[in-house]
């Protein structure tokens, strides 16, 4: 390779930041050099024309992550959806289904919208569930998979597909979901296998099958509650052993360990962490949810998402990673700063880990992915989630003040 | 009294407004005179040199109301507090006396940043619980008066006189209360009569024999779980009986309603609806909380607040009281429309209810209190949180996207 004159447009200094609020300690510059974090430090040195951004002491966080999320479930900008849904998780289901069909909701588009409103605060890598089923086929997964590409530089997505409407009740489902893994999604998912497939084994069976011949990841939705929800986790527990996919699964929801009772949780912790199977909650404020602190006390991963965000489901959600951290905070009364600071590794560390985003963090040799905030503290950050100041994802400014870049606007 | 020349400033017209989301009518005008709503209607004449608000189709809500805060607690705007308080109910207590007498905490000038922080957001009634104890004395209730005298026309101010520290465990504490009654505290507060107190019926004589005594309406906090909440709300029942103050009496938090059997819950909820008794929650995502629909369905009104606002005891809470309805919706799962819709009236008509707050609602007569923001329905109002575009207090516009008028802010 020939020798090249420096890309001005490949660096970039900011100065004057607090990683994490630096408690205590000075605040420092941040040299970024090919979309990586080449150095961290007091007074650093600006290569000639090296961009600068001044951060003015704003604190830094590393980009933030979203754990589980539907963007292309989404109606994110579009006129509001009336909610008339019954309370049942089929009703649910069923009414999404319908509304559809009846209205050819467009994947494609409404992911990028919300994906892009994701990147404006802060949010750099993002795993989405994406509906598989008999009815929709792989539509939603071609929209996703575009949304994935136009967005490849500055989001790093990872799309699960996932079967809505159960593995076993719809002829053909296994075989859209072996397709989809073919066609380049990332992770495979479940769901209920008692609740909604009404035979576990063969549903798991089924399940754990596809992932094995593709070697890719799972990540089972457990809404099951208490007993029944207990004894699904042991049969996924079960069959990630013995088909040595630790470290491969993720069990989204889980609210059956908010459930049962302490002796059989912490049995049930304690396999979780001995085979790297990690949690993720949206900490629903109205159901049982894994007790936060326990769960990583026994070394299980907990990381945060929104699950779907403003969709025919529910009305909630919201793509700023912060409030997520706030809602993980109010539901698990995390009060104490140490405590908010735990709030906030569900959607930053804790996040990446689980999702299997690697490169990350605040140190040399890590992508670049900045958030800049004016608090004083973590804690601050996630009470009182000021306006995105700069986000920057792999060493480009993408967003100020909560707005996208004109240019990254046009992806 | 002799004829006038109309005062300009006395009278406001509001354009294409659309009261509650109006579903399916057409937008309409308010026209607003002497501080209160004249007239609604579609195409209203203005007379002469009256300003007018262009309200461009926005979405029309009456002034929020806070039924339960402590804004004499706050540390809003000032440098972050790090908290590294025990779990304890008393540990908090403590902490915050030993705190306050460190530090000289400003009441008056904190309740007053808190208050108006409210009204920018479009809170114009709010109840709030100011703290009298044997330490602190009438410092704070000093302080919340004077914030409620600099803002009387701009936001109503109901303060409750509030034995943060237990009623019978600090010798004067009673006298104090009676004071803070005959100095102008609108409503007397109580606390766990129980757990705090620790003599029940000799805290309740006490304390309901102060508020009879000054025929002043009664809050009292009621944090005890289960059977020992249920017990202590009994004692608090059959006093407002014998006392004749149906009507006059709010239980804050009544956590033990989330506990005890349905049963009895019911038999409860209809004691209270006969006797006038409401009921007041932050809705924590943490805790048992009282059954929403259920109390509503038994006749009880059920008003929303924040409790504290980032003080030494939490770090959270927030002066949007959209906010709150949020919260509240997501603690009780209410996604349908029609369920939002109660979430909002929490924070509207029922706050203005349960605290007695008169002339209250978008009906010509009432006093002008108005909010415009910029969504399709209420449902939509309540889980995005726009920003305030125009909110109006008594007639006179307050703020504007968000942001006090001068010489509002200069108050």
């Amino acid at each position: 390779m020939s020798l090249k004159e420096p890309d001005p447009m490949s660096s970039l200094l900011i100065r004057n930041v607090r990683p994490m609020g630096s408690p205590g300690g000075p605040a420092v510059d941040v040299r970024v050099q090919d979309g990586r974090i080449a150095e961290v430090g007091p007074a650093l040195a600006a290569p000639a024309a090296t961009p600068v951004e001044e951060g003015g002491g704003a604190l830094l966080l590393p980009g933030l992550v979203e754990g589980h999320t539907h963007l292309d479930k989404t109606m994110w900008g579009m006129d509001w959806y009336r909610n008339e849904v019954g309370t049942n998780l089929t009703d649910k289901i069923d009414n999404e289904r319908a509304f559809r069909h009846a209205s050819g909701h467009d994947a494609a588009a409404q992911s990028k919208v919300l994906a892009k409103a994701f990147l404006a605060l802060g949010t750099t890598r993002l795993r989405t569930h994406v509906d598989v089923d008999t009815q929709a086929g792989l539509r939603h997964l071609e929209g996703t998979l575009r949304t994935r590409e136009a967005l490849r530089e500055v989001q790093q997505i990872q799309l699960v597909a996932f079967p809505q409407s159960g593995l076993l009740g719809r002829s053909g489902t296994a075989e859209l979901l072996d397709e989809s893994l073919a066609m380049g999604a990332d992770v495979l998912g479940g769901l209920d296998p008692c609740a909604i497939d009404g035979d576990p084994v063969k549903s798991l069976d089924v399940l754990f099958g596809i992932a094995h011949k593709h070697q890719r990841p799972l990540d089972i939705h457990l809404h099951e509650p208490g007993a029944m929800g207990a004894f699904s986790l042991d049969l996924i527990l079960q069959r990630t052993k013995a088909l040595g996919m630790q470290g491969k699964v993720a069990i989204s929801h889980g609210f059956c360990l908010g459930d049962v009772g302490e002796r059989e949780r912490e049995a049930l912790l304690a396999r979780m962490a001995k085979l790297g199977v990690v949690l993720v909650t949206s900490a629903p404020p109205s159901r049982s949810v894994p007790p936060l602190l326990a769960c990583r006390q026994a070394g299980v991963t907990v990381l945060g998402g929104n699950d779907g965000i403003r969709d025919t489901w529910s009305p909630y959600g919201n793509p700023d990673m912060l409030e997520r951290a706030m809602i993980i905070g109010l539901r698990y009364n995390l009060r104490r700063d140490d405590e908010l600071e735990v709030a906030l590794d569900t959607v930053t560390h804790s996040g990446a880990r689980g999702c299997g985003f690697e490169q990350y963090g605040l140190v040399p040799g890590n992508r670049a992915d900045l958030v800049l905030v004016d608090a004083q503290t973590v804690a601050q950050a996630v009470v009182a989630r000021p306006v995105r100041r700069l986000v920057v994802s792999g060493g480009r400014v993408v967003a100020r003040q909560g707005v996208l870049q004109p240019e990254v606007a046009a992806l």
